[in-house]
């Protein structure tokens, strides 16, 4: 059947989770602990694609958890530049699912050579991110054969959280009920089918989520690119704000991503402009923003804001999914892309 | 006459650049000598909207010339979650037109705070944010009315790059001339006129671009959508083959922004592609790249390639201004829009 695979994967996040929590814990304290010995006093991350959304949803942690500024590293000013940043005290954390792009391995690489203590986070323990790094730390997700990331994504993200934790101290409490909470949130599949049946002659959609969410706001955009072709732009609610909000016109679609919590609460004024706006706003979020949207998906509990990245992806990984379906398109074979990007 | 704001502050360019190169280099050198003696060790950009595009340009330039590990900030992490980062030995470095938005000012005053060395890079010397700032460079663009930002951005733009010069030990050379290849740029605007006909039914659109032009391709998009409402999508051309590229189909309108250097020759593959997927391109660009796209804007010389972005934008400004109003619309007043956004 058409997206047998990312079906599949979609559904065996739960599962996925609950592994990680189970396995990967004594891995990740000793890395954390090795790391802490070394000072790092600034935190860098390289990815691109789905994992650049989980490094921009571990950037939020780092700064809010361990209190050290962050940044996403443009990894052409290495390979296209020839760039040669002093890396001392900096922490590098590579995020890639196949680990195998040139253009992360070739300035990861160089950043070790450069002083950085370097961490890669991928799915592939054999392939040359992982020989290049100090540290590695598998996400344990399985191989992921759909083109469009699911599982890996959340592996990633879960697996960035606890080691962020760790780093901070923490001993990840608080996690045990999360992959209950995912398989609670997965069960709404039917409900997020029919939706998508209202979107299917939309053209363009603009998707915003603010804070911690931002990067599921990013990370939805991209599935409705990859697989229904929809032209899906992600905004920062202020970063809307600031200029695109102009486009956006009576009936055009919103999708807010708004999990509880200050990141929902600082959303709460860009609604309110779409609303003046006359946009058609699809809120997805907990009981606190039911009927703040042209429609709402209101989900069950999605834990403390900071872990709620890992659940609120995954109703938007199924809208995805059935949107593409809806439009007669098969959500495994993207057109023009392949599993494995190499960029350079 | 609509839109006769924004068409004023696009011709002014060239003397605003002038005026720049003329007056702010002592000061530049002086608030260089004094931040080279602080020693940072890492350099943080906080800004929003077309200011944040002259930050992703300025991170650019301190990763090749400083040699320094820099990053874009997210101001919600403090004005949100009320983080508080240990920023000694960071430099912050805030770029905004007005100087006035909270979710910039807040961030920034409490940066210094915790030890960064603070530059405010504004056009609004009496502002918040530049009396906040142990060192505030006035870029000097002059009263900005026209909604969409222009002269303030090419000023940013040079501003930023002396300023990163005289940090490096530089001595601004090789720009005397800058103005006038504004002017020469400039005045291709008739033909920039005739092009935007073309776009008049597009509903939607992707802009690329690489390196250094990745910051142009942004503010490309923003402007587009600004003033013509188009849903216009900025990608890396890095990033738009991890995903983006399966929505680009037959006749998919493309703007790539590829003036002639490093970050051109990283683009050429990404250029083959689209031309497989049967997109329908516009290259800007220099000699070059003539004849590589369905259509091509051809420019004049546009200097090395570190300085082609405060050029290679001005066709696009122009080229914004011409489809606002060939579909009817007032560049001047983009609906929904002020001209100092406060987000927080």
């Amino acid at each position: 059947m058409s997206g047998a695979l990312m079906e599949a994967e979609i559904a065996e996040q739960p599962a996925v989770l609950a592994c990680i929590l189970q396995d990967r814990r004594p891995e990740i304290d000793r890395i954390a602990h090795e790391v802490r010995q070394r000072g790092p006093r600034f935190v860098l991350f390289m990815a691109r694609g789905t994992s650049d959304h989980a490094a921009l949803y571990a950037k939020y942690l780092v700064e809010t958890r361990l209190g050290m500024p962050a940044g996403l590293t443009s990894p052409s000013t290495i390979t296209v530049y020839d760039s040669r940043p002093d890396m001392r005290d900096v922490l590098v954390i590579a995020v890639s699912q196949s680990g195998s792009s040139p253009d992360l391995t070739e300035p990861f690489a160089r950043a070790r050579e450069a002083g950085a203590v370097t961490v890669a986070v991928t799915n592939a323990p054999q392939s040359p991110l992982a020989s290049r790094a100090e540290y590695h730390l598998d996400v344990g997700a399985g191989p992921e054969r759909a083109v469009a990331a699911t599982k890996s994504y959340t592996a990633e993200l879960l697996t960035l959280y606890l080691l962020i934790d760790a780093l901070s101290g923490g001993r990840g409490d608080g996690l045990a009920s999360l992959p209950t909470m995912a398989r609670d949130v997965l069960a709404q599949g039917p409900q997020v089918a029919e939706l998508a049946v209202r979107y299917r002659f939309a053209g363009q959609l603009v998707v915003t989520g603010r804070g911690y969410n931002y990067a599921t706001a990013r990370e939805t955009a991209l599935k409705l690119m990859e697989t229904s072709y929809i032209v899906a732009s992600p905004f920062s609610g202020a970063d809307l704000l600031h200029g695109p909000m102009a486009m956006i016109d009576r009936g055009f679609p919103v999708v807010a991503i708004s999990p509880p919590g200050p990141g929902a609460s600082a959303l709460l004024p860009v609604l309110q402009r779409l609303r003046v706006a006359g946009a058609d706003t699809l809120v997805v979020g907990g009981r606190e923003t039911a009927g703040l949207g042209t429609v709402d998906l209101t989900l069950p509990d999605l834990g403390p804001e900071p872990i709620s990245p890992i659940l609120a992806i995954l109703p938007m990984q199924q809208f995805a999914f059935f949107l593409a379906r809806e439009r007669g398109l098969d959500p495994d074979k993207p057109r023009g892309l392949e599993k494995e990007t190499r960029t350079w």
